[in-house]
C-alpha cells in the first residue's frame, strides 16, 4: 500500500477521514504510523495528497488530508479478457489496476471453464476491493471499470463494434502471422484468450468485428504475464 | 504445461523416457492424453519435439521421443534481484523462466527481511521446479541459473563490474530523472530493488559499478509486474 485509497464513506468532514479494517492495520503494522506523521492518500476518482495522522487508536484512524495532486494518466486502453481461472483472475485484476488500465471485460469463450463464473472474485465488493490494492500499490486513484458479458457472440456482434470505433483493435492469438505492433501509444483495444486461446470460430468472430490477429512470438505467456508484457509494448509512453 | 520438460533420468533408452509423478498426472487428468497421443516435449537444454504415448498406467506412461526443433531464444539480459519476499520469489522465477531470462542473481539489500533467506523455495530442487514450471509454461527448454549472493558490498564491488562488462547495465529507481530505454535489444543488466527500493547508498554503489539509474513511470510497480514490463520494454524484438 503506497497510498491509501479513499472513498466517500471514510469521509466525516471535507477534509477529515476516518479509517479502519485493513488500512488502519497497514497503518500501524507495517508503517508503524504516529500521530503527526504525514501519509500519501488519493480520494476515489479524484486528487491525491497527504493525510496527517491526528488520532490513532487500535480501532481507528484519523486523518486531516490536502489533495492537490492528479494522478498518474489512465492507459488509453481497453482490455478485453476472456474469463481467467479466479486465482489467476484475482492477481490480473490487481496487476491491471496498478499498471493504469481502466477499461476490462470479462467475456465467455469456449475455453472459459463454466465454474469460473461462480468465483466470489466476481462480486461487487471484491472486486473494488482488489482493484482499490491494485490503485494503492500504483499510487493511482482511478478506479477501473469491470464490464461482464457472459455470452460471447451477443457481446462480440452486439457490442465489440461499437466499443473498438476509433481504436486499434488486435486480438493476441498464438500461431497468427503478425507480430503484436509496438509503441503505439494510441487508443487501443486488445482481447486476450482463456488457456488453451480462442477457439478458430471465436477469432473468425473477433476478426470481423474488427480485431487484426497479432502474435507475441514464440512463447506461451500465462494471462497474468501477458497483460503486463502487453501494456508495456503497446504503451512505452505511457507508463 | 505446453510441453513436458524432460531430464537424464527420465530417459530410459536413447529415444524413449518414463515420466511418473507431476507430468503423469498432467498428461492423464489435464490433457486426458491415450496410447498413441503425440505429446509437446523437450529435452532440458536441448532440442523440443514430440513425445508418442506408448504406455500409459496409473503409476507411469512411456513415450517415444523425437526430438529436432531448437528452443526459443534466450534473452540476451542478466536480471539482479533484491531478495523478494518469498510468495512472490515463487511467481517471479517462473514467469522469468516463461520470459526467457536465462540469468538471474538474487541479492541482499537493505530492506530485504532477513527471514526472506530462510524460504525453502531457495532450495536447489525448488529453484529447479519453479523454473521447470516456467520453461514448460512458455515451451522452452534452456534452464535459466540461479546465483544467490547474501552480501550486497562483496558482489557489487568485486563481481559486478566484470559482470557488467559489455552489457547496457540499469538500476530500476522510482523517482530518478531518466526513464527506462525502450527497445534496447541488445545486451542489457538490469538491477531491481526490493519492496521499498534500495537505499541512496546501494543506489551509489551500484552506480559505481556501472550502472545507470532510470524509473518506470510514476506508477510503482510489484517486483512480478515490474519484471514482465521491463522485459517487454527492453526487449521488443526478442520476444
Amino acid at each position: 500500500m503506497n497510498l491509501a485509497l479513499l472513498f466517500d464513506e471514510d469521509f466525516v468532514a471535507p477534509n477529515r477521514v476516518v479509517l479502519r479494517g485493513r488500512r488502519l492495520e497497514h497503518m500501524r503494522s507495517v508503517l508503524g504510523a504516529t500521530q503527526g506523521d504525514q501519509l500519501p492518500v488519493g480520494r476515489v476518482n479524484g486528487l491525491m495528497g497527504w493525510g496527517e495522522v491526528v488520532t490513532l487508536t487500535a480501532s481507528e484512524a484519523e486523518l486531516l488530508v490536502t489533495l492537490d495532486q492528479p494522478p498518474p494518466s489512465p492507459l488509453p486502453f481497453t482490455l478485453i479478457l476472456a474469463m481467467p481461472r479466479p486465482k489467476m483472475f484475482r492477481r490480473v485484476l490487481q496487476t491491471s489496476a496498478t499498471l493504469g488500465v481502466k477499461d476490462i471485460w470479462l467475456i465467455n469463450s469456449y475455453k472459459v471453464e463454466k465454474s469460473f463464473w461462480q468465483t466470489p472474485w466476481l462480486s461487487d465488493d471484491n472486486l473494488r476491493e482488489n482493484l482499490t490494492l491494485g490503485l494503492e500499490q500504483a499510487k493511482d486513484t482511478a478506479m477501473p471499470k469491470v464490464h461482464i458479458r457472459k455470452l460471447f457472440k451477443p457481446f462480440v456482434e452486439d457490442e465489440l463494434p461499437a466499443l473498438l470505433q476509433g481504436k486499434v483493435a488486435l486480438v493476441a492469438h498464438p500461431g497468427t502471422a503478425t507480430p503484436c505492433p509496438t509503441h503505439l501509444n494510441k487508443p487501443t483495444a486488445l482481447c486476450i484468450g482463456p488457456e488453451g486461446g480462442f477457439t478458430p470460430y471465436e477469432v473468425g468472430k473477433l476478426e470481423e468485428a474488427g480485431c487484426q490477429s497479432v502474435h507475441l512470438g514464440p512463447r506461451i505467456l500465462r494471462v497474468e504475464t501477458a497483460v503486463p508484457v502487453l501494456v508495456s509494448r503497446l504503451f512505452d509512453a505511457c507508463l
